[in-house]
């Protein structure tokens, strides 16, 4: 079984520092968190360059170009509501490493973007959901059936997708954190592959809770069969967490020195 | 569902403190290491006095007195191989807080300490093993049906047999770590509670990964269904987790606050 893929959440709009390097064109501060990212453990990074509706075809290129020439093509997910944006993206995006990732398709408006990575060879997150939060797992797996549907239709081969069942916050839907671990498992009984975005859990909880409730989340959901995360590889505890996992499921071999690799 | 039950495993003779001060009738190192533990988290102690061949009987009702008059009735985990003295201890045992647990029946020479169990309205842990280390899961589970078959033949609720996969060390048998977890898994779905050694799985690695490594597994196994384990409640690490995990599973309400409570 192949090791769990982290794809590091770091480079994204959201961040004022991000946000100001991309509409300046400007390398140094996004380089500087693919680099860290990679030598934390990222095995793909993930790049938002937010909804990008002017010049965002132009801008995905300038910065897929940037990352890949600058970090051995480290492969990345397209991450931006902007269709023509990841398409011009993939155009001069570098495979030796790994597909593109399309960041994201849903059970909704963004239904076509499964044709979209059909169409471009590229692998897509497919998340389960089409209108807000699912009101339960018939919802979120009836939502999976579609968008693996689609998938089929176009052609595409399962592995390239990567299931996401939406993890949710814990501190005001504690109540729903098993029902997306056993969506998780699902899943994974299936044979489909998972991901999700980790941080979303420990939203608004104090900032010493946080790793510790994504590490333990990771872990259990490792235990339903996750197989990556898009997630803070920067989080020394949420790398333990995974390392660990990894090892004890079996997937790296143990040594006394395996956190360290 | 019932929080996550930790039975203490510090008061043990193979500990020298302990086996002297066992060996003198001292109840300052035994008393201390009880309510340390209790403090951390136990809501059972595990008394094991060793083979006890000479003197068991009054050795165990000492303890056994000892720790409950001081310790508001914590309940016990009764561990020797020496079945009278157990017996003994369970005369003098106050059941104010819970029943006592005998500690352990197995599939081979100490199945009647499931017939023990029974015959004294006590609860026992059911090592799922007969001679050595289960070959596989076909083997475990043919133990754990034998020590229920027992256990039902005698008239007990399942609701009082603890069974006990029995946690390997990673260090050498990593590549068995996820047939426990899955084993955990199978008697969970039969609706069985289970326990296990954790401190078997980090024996022999480095101290400082040992925490790590317990933690993870107990998550893992939290997540196929463990009810208990016997642990260190004093390893903050641990306890995290399974605090962590409870309250993921729902156990407990998340406050800010939950990992102090």
């Amino acid at each position: 079984m192949e090791k769990f893929m982290v794809i590091g959440e770091r480079i994204h709009c959201i961040s004022p520092v991000i946000r100001k390097a991309l509409e300046e064109r400007d390398p140094g501060p996004i380089l500087e968190r693919a680099k860290e990212q990679i030598k934390a453990g990222a095995a793909y990074l993930d790049v938002n360059i937010g909804p990008a509706e002017k010049n965002g075809e132009e801008l995905m290129q300038w910065v897929v170009q940037l990352i890949q020439s600058e970090c051995d093509n480290v492969p990345l997910a397209l991450d931006t509501a902007n269709k023509k944006a990841i398409e011009a993206g993939i155009k001069v995006y570098n495979r030796a490493k790994g597909k593109p990732i399309i960041n994201s398709a849903d059970a909704g408006d963004r239904i076509d973007n499964i044709n979209l990575a059909a169409a471009n060879d590229a692998m897509v997150i497919a998340l389960c959901a089409k209108e807000g939060i699912p009101a339960d797992n018939d919802e979120r797996m009836m939502y999976c059936q579609q968008l693996l549907e689609r998938a089929l239709e176009a052609g595409m081969d399962p592995e390239d997708l990567l299931f996401d069942p939406l993890f949710l916050v814990i501190k005001g839907m504690q109540d729903k954190q098993v029902q997306v671990l056993e969506a998780v498992r699902m899943m994974s009984e299936m044979g489909l592959k998972t991901t999700g975005g980790l941080s979303n859990v420990s939203n608004g909880a104090p900032k010493a809770l946080r790793p510790i409730l994504d590490a333990y989340t990771v872990a259990m959901a490792m235990m339903c069969g996750l197989t990556s995360a898009i997630a803070n590889p920067c989080d020394k505890k949420v790398m333990e967490a995974i390392k660990t996992c990894d090892m004890i499921l079996g997937r790296t071999l143990y040594a006394d020195s395996f956190l360290e690799l």
